[in-house]
């Protein structure tokens, strides 16, 4: 009868309204992959890794290629992703540290509203299957900030190290992990499981509890977040995934999450589940490249993790909903930020009025109705706005790389100004052709800082509590 | 009836055979562009450029995502795609001179066999449209290699250059370029059409002149090669495709390419011809970096046309013939130099035996009976052997950079190595943790030294005839 329903919403609504009955809510599922670079996937250009699973979702649903996190480290982008807000304005950054480590004392603030808060609100039942990574202090954790339950681990996988000190033993360490080189514990919901938590399995154990989740939750709208503890060093991955790549572990490891997303998507079509159900995948943040053939490929982006080039901050972006998303591939621009707007209106709630939000409602693009709402992009690292974008163009007020490759910071003036549809790879500075643009650009940077509330970074205060 | 008989073969030999009646010989079109870069597809990860026909073809076929031209340039690249031969067996090199220009004596000798006389041979129409470049002077034209017509260019769309010698003033005209700054014929076989090529209309006359050849030949097996003259620079492109990509004129050129490749497919569908047709596209070498936003993207791979990196011969190989060929993405090595072998059998006939040949027959991978035949590749330049690749491992016995970026030219004893699958980008060099490979890999060069016939090379000689 629900098909039948469905049916009737859908003939007459045409094929561009979501194919639901009236009243009926989506259930969303978030898998956010940790530093997986915006080449890592075939639908992406990899020419060695493979991913059926993404490709085949990539080719039922949208595939963005303009599709950004908001920062190019962990925890701000992900503060960003459940808030809509950038990360700022909840003081999820840092002047001295880039995110939260074991003996960080904050974590994000109970004042903020997470999209698992304002779908819990809502009636959905939330769930969290993977790293948190915003503040493990007991007042922080997922259950505090709106999941019904957690499986996961709280901060990065190579964290609280158990190795000695010094860079080469430590690098050495990464390159031929163990798991009990980090001492990183593994939760179910406030209660630790093991620790260090055996990652060899992580990503296989991650997948049976998302698929267990959905099962859990089939006759209910539910909210399913799977931030992925891959493919961040150290690398990781099952048995029935080791060595199987013609990428490497690297690979390996891409191939094993792309397995799990298969898991996920399976359990969707078999519960008849997938035309109600949105599911988005993407990426915290761009490839890790000091750790070489451990990290990812940017693929024809500038740079990686850490940096405001577009191979920092740029990530595969995939929308998924059978019957109800408009396949195809997507050249507008979107970001993590816009998850919250466009799914709260979703769910048939209303997103708050009382604080500021950045992001915007995606459902023009994903439904076929209308362009994207959003043109522009901020840029920011350690809580500073080093680049801005507005449509096709795109300033840097500040250029640095990280880890080890082309640290050094330079300050532009005039910035430097790269058109992103003609040089995706921001090679060729136009700020000597195009002053104009540079102008209008910078305009529009002050009126972005006029509209920007900075909270009290809380990254910094690290040591005994 | 032919269907019927098509339909019978189809079932009782299995779906990996070609879907033909017994003695039936599929047609067979070649589109070759000029200086496409392996990221410039959609398919292949570009960000901007829309090629919906490219990426419908290799959605239905198989997309190689290892397949080479066989030289970094033009003319050897075409040689050795016509003859199933690395072109030092041709003499289609220079030790001073990469290619033909207009003031060039010589041309493919006599004494080659090309893919056109092959398969004329066995009974096919043959046509080109396009660029030849293999030698202009009439003894040399495509009419004396076996075509019975001929629509197109003698040599580059870039040479007999009417503007004022002086490196800015002609790179100038590059990217502001006039059609009369090019005193470049268009053919009709052996007759000149109009003088210069109005090349703003060039790939839309393409398209259209292909277009008609297949409706001619509709009832008899047919060999089209259409060999583009785009998007090399000077770029062109008709009222219909200007200032319409996101990608700028470079998008707007091949945006057009991809139009014209949906004309072909479109008619040939039309007529019926679609399951008695393999359809190739692919690149004679790799982007022509120094002409900036006017030259292509190699993607994840590093740097482009003219050097034997990847960058410079890896290109995109798309197969197509619809319940024929295996639909997937495949990894394997591939090479233009396997098309004279892999598809004069498939017309009936045997390679010729009185002569080295360098192809593969890639029939096994084509139609998923096995592995590809090729685990090599010779990385030539002017005649010279820097790289060689076998299974995943490449190693650079020379490198050198071209056209402005990296020119200086390096000797590596050991020599560089990289493994291509864990690291495609060619930015981590194993030769010191791998010695045991690198001397695997200087045998198999050695051994392919010593198989190599090296013919006179032909390109030198220029000036008053």
């Amino acid at each position: 009868m629900v098909g039948l329903l469905a049916a009737l919403a859908f003939w007459t609504s045409g094929p561009r309204q979501p194919l639901l009955a009236e009243g009926e809510r989506p259930n969303v599922v978030i898998i956010f992959a940790d530093d997986l670079g915006y080449g890592d996937l075939g639908a992406y250009g990899h020419p060695t890794i493979r991913t059926p699973h993404l490709d085949r979702m990539a080719a039922e649903g949208q595939r963005w290629t303009s599709f950004y996190s908001q920062a190019p480290v962990c925890s701000p982008s992900r503060a960003a992703l459940l808030t809509g807000r950038i990360h700022l304005r909840s003081g999820m950054f840092g002047r001295r540290q880039g995110v939260f480590f074991q003996d960080s004392h904050h974590g994000l603030p109970d004042g903020e509203i997470t999209l698992a808060e304002a779908l819990g609100d809502l009636g959905y039942a939330t769930g969290i299957v993977g790293k948190w990574h915003l503040g493990h202090q007991p007042e922080y954790r997922p259950m505090r900030h709106g999941f019904d339950s957690w499986f996961g681990i709280p901060y990065s996988n190579d964290m609280d190290w158990q190795v000695p000190p010094g860079g080469e033993a430590r690098r050495a360490a990464m390159f031929s992990p163990s798991i009990d080189y980090w001492h990183v514990p593994l939760m179910r919901d406030d209660v630790e499981l093991e620790r260090p938590a055996d990652q060899t399995t992580i990503t296989r154990r991650y997948a049976a509890e998302a698929v267990r989740f959905i099962r859990e939750h089939r006759d209910a709208p539910f909210f399913l977040y799977v931030p992925h503890t891959m493919p961040h060093v150290p690398l990781f991955r099952s048995e029935a995934f080791a060595d199987r790549s013609a990428a490497g572990r690297y690979g390996d490891v891409i191939e094993e999450i792309d397995w799990s997303v298969g898991q996920i998507l399976d359990t969707l079509r078999e519960e008849g589940l997938g035309e109600r159900t949105l599911v988005i995948f993407s990426s915290d943040n761009g490839p890790w490249l000091s750790y070489r053939q451990h990290g990812g490929s940017a693929g024809p982006l500038r740079q990686g993790k850490g940096t405001t080039w577009e191979g920092g901050m740029r990530v595969p972006g995939i929308f998924w909903w059978p019957e109800t998303i408009e396949p195809g591939v997507i050249r507008e621009i979107g970001a993590t930020t816009d998850l919250f707007t466009t799914i709260v209106p979703l769910a048939g709630g209303t997103v708050p009025d009382d604080r500021p939000l950045d992001g915007v409602d995606l459902s023009p693009v994903l439904f076929g109705t209308g362009p994207s709402l959003r043109d522009s992009m901020a840029f920011y690292r350690m809580g500073e706005l080093y680049a801005y974008r507005r449509g096709p163009y795109k300033v840097h007020l500040v250029t640095q790389g990280r880890y080890g490759i082309g640290t050094e910071r330079t300050e532009h003036d005039p910035p430097l100004l790269f058109h992103l549809g003609h040089d995706p790879g921001e090679r060729y500075d136009l700020s000597a052709v195009r002053p104009d643009v540079v102008e209008d650009l910078l305009d529009a940077v002050e009126s972005h800082r006029s509209g920007m509330t900075v909270a009290e970074p809380l990254f910094d205060v690290r040591g005994e509590r």
